[in-house]
């Protein structure tokens, strides 16, 4: 895998490049279109899929990234976020990632190797299939707790916040909501939070690199309206809400709370 | 102000030191007692504190410290939170911060000196009174929005989201849960996000460095349970939730909408 760390990390300075040339709200937030994802796309997230296409198209794969699609019929398949998080980026809240995950097969189960960076703190998430997950390249070695000190919300309008909060009141102790479901994931890897939700339907890009993190530690993550996330195809559709957490009946509390129909 | 911006930047240093010689979850959580603000004090809470009051005790000051209480009764009056954002620290999520003011009085306007130290970033966020708010030396040029895309809720817990949140729905488009009250109003200082609410009354040491940088900035920043904000006694009572936008007139629709009763 050293192979796909040497282009994840070009890649990275690439939209490190970017993001320089781009430096403030009035370069990264005009619309530019609407992604094959279905969310509008922004400068800065053309500008920074753009050199990642250009990075990768040359080698035997092919890409499903947010804003363009799905190019090539390689043998490896690259999924691209290229800014996980950006609405942070675009107003420079530093917490925003680029989450690049290489899969044998088509699917989430065939993910061999996950690779995120954190702009904001400038930590590389990593993970190999069956090999482990590293930050900056060391083992991890603190874990979850086995009760929801804190857990992590995606999904961050309003509307989805305040009509689903009252289901996790009782179950979880302190919420938080960052921004970047790939971060987020990778902190729960980490041990920092203990439970995360997407309150909306994520896409394989926003996932397929940090949840390989995720289970690579032993941790549990579940597609509750799809399952099993190892069949989750890696294409550009929503198909289902997210639940992770530390150990299997965390994770499956999490889901229930998250689709339970009679929740206030 | 140039001796305080150097007394500041020393007890960072202090406090960085202690981080490293605390470096995880089992040297940081410990509970060692209760703050003097009603907190739980933790260790690294404790320690942070610590080579704080060592750092500023030789001073001309009366000091005014989360867990510590008051101490002293000197010239200056120094509001220290030591850690803001205690369980982001303790959890290891990057994003918490150390806050010093200094004030030639004991009420708010009386600030005349802001500090706040981003330990996830690195970022250095002043402000003196009359002289304008720095980010890392440099004037801060981006501005809030006059809609609320992204609104900053402080005070964590499920319970407090849960029964709050959809008094926002419609009047904001995001929300942003981070953790720490002093980085997310140095954020509204810079046009990161648009408004920030502290959902249970904060104390003065939550906001006593910061909202010298939100003000300085020509932003509005209000204490709806107390007002007038300048009024403030800089001591370790929580009084009154804030509310902080870009304008007087955003801000007293979040005032509004928090202190609303009829809010379902």
């Amino acid at each position: 895998m050293d192979k796909w760390l040497e282009l994840c990390r070009a890649a990275r300075d690439d939209v490190a490049r970017v993001l320089t040339e781009l430096p403030g709200r009035a370069e990264r937030e005009p619309k530019i279109g609407e992604g094959e994802g279905g969310d509008d796309t922004t400068a800065i997230d053309a500008a920074a899929e753009a050199v990642i296409l250009e990075r990768f198209r040359s080698e035997d794969v092919r890409i499903v990234s947010e804003e363009a699609g799905i190019e090539g019929d390689g043998r490896w398949t690259i999924v691209v976020d290229p800014i996980d998080g950006s609405l942070n980026a675009k107003r420079g809240i530093p917490f925003f990632s680029l989450s690049i995950a290489v899969a044998d097969g088509d699917t989430m189960g065939d993910v061999a190797f996950g690779y995120v960076y954190d702009f904001g703190t400038g930590e590389e998430w990593t993970a190999t299939r069956g090999g482990g997950a590293l930050l900056d390249g060391r083992p991890i070695t603190e874990r979850p707790k086995d009760e929801l000190e804190i857990l992590s919300f995606e999904a961050t309008t309003t509307a989805y916040v305040s009509e689903n909060a009252a289901r996790f009141d009782g179950v979880a102790y302190r919420l938080r909501v960052m921004g970047s479901l790939a971060i987020t994931l990778c902190h729960l890897a980490a041990g920092r939070v203990d439970g995360v939700v997407s309150l909306k339907p994520a896409r394989s890009v926003d996932i397929a690199a940090a949840q390989l993190l995720v289970r690579e530690q032993g941790l549990a993550i579940e597609l509750p309206d799809a399952p099993p996330l190892a069949a989750a195809p890696l294409d550009l559709e929503g198909r289902s809400r997210v639940a992770a957490a530390g150990n299997a009946e965390l994770c499956s509390q999490l889901a229930a709370a998250l689709t339970d129909r009679g929740g206030r």
